[in-house]
């Protein structure tokens, strides 16, 4: 029954890696836990660069920084 | 003044039918917990269905399976 | 498959009423959009009026002087 | 270390407003709980108006009605 | 810097369970998506059955009802 | 009408610092989207040491090392 939100910036993830994330999250919770993965729900955001802020700047102005 | 977070997957719900969630939610509150509706702030978030897991899978997965 | 997050001041909700939000967000959603009750999921979090802010002010200070 | 999440409704918040919404974020927890800015996280959710709820309406039903 | 938030029942999981879900999440970003662990954060909520619904009920009525 | 989450480590934070937060935050949407602080709505969340992970360890694991 348990709820993970994975927040990350949109920087292109496949759905293929999305996929992987879902599968190992949901894995990790049944083996520490014994969490059911039928009811495990992941959810995925995916943030604009411009919209994500680490050190105060945000990761667009970090990354045109070369940082 | 209370918020509610409502996630759902992004499969084409209309505009009426998220101004009757939002009605509705800030209803209940007031007739549960005597909540003022006036302050009563409620987020809709639609998740794109390879964002969505369950069961260890995505959404977008378990549909083109059929289940 | 919808997530639900209600947050409330802790202002000693009762188990009952706590229940019947989760009855009713649930009933919402299947009456609106057909969601399965069966995988939806609420999550209500109770917050210390301290840590709660609207106009700028706790709401412990708020309650405080009276309004 | 800490983690900021402001949810504001999507109405044209520039690239320079939301970098002085990270900047200005991260200096407050810096100056009032001396937390390291270098790891303080900011995400920042642009809500579309339909999906805002406030009063028991959506925002694109408050604006259209001119209140 | 992705930032991952679990919420489980507050069901006593252990400080050493909670140190292997922050562990094999963090893993789990950096193995699929490259994500540096350094600047991955992992927030973990436990959360009363009172305060957990699903299926329209909550965790502490099902758990009473021996389902 | 915007809503803000701050999470922190639970260390002590008092009610006074969490007071400047709200009234700092709410100021800084104010100054740069003109948002109105009547409507502004600030939730801190307060996190167990353990329940808190950077680079792949709880909080209180790195402050036991010293780190």
């Amino acid at each position: 029954m348990p709820y993970v939100n994975i927040k990350i910036t949109r920087e292109g993830a496949s759905s293929e890696q999305k996929a992987e994330l879902i599968a190992g999250v949901t894995r990790l919770l049944q083996d520490v836990l014994s969490k059911n993965p039928a009811t495990t729900v992941v959810v995925i955001d995916e943030v604009d660069t411009d919209n994500w802020g680490i050190g105060g700047e945000s990761v667009s102005v970090r990354r045109a920084r070369g940082s």
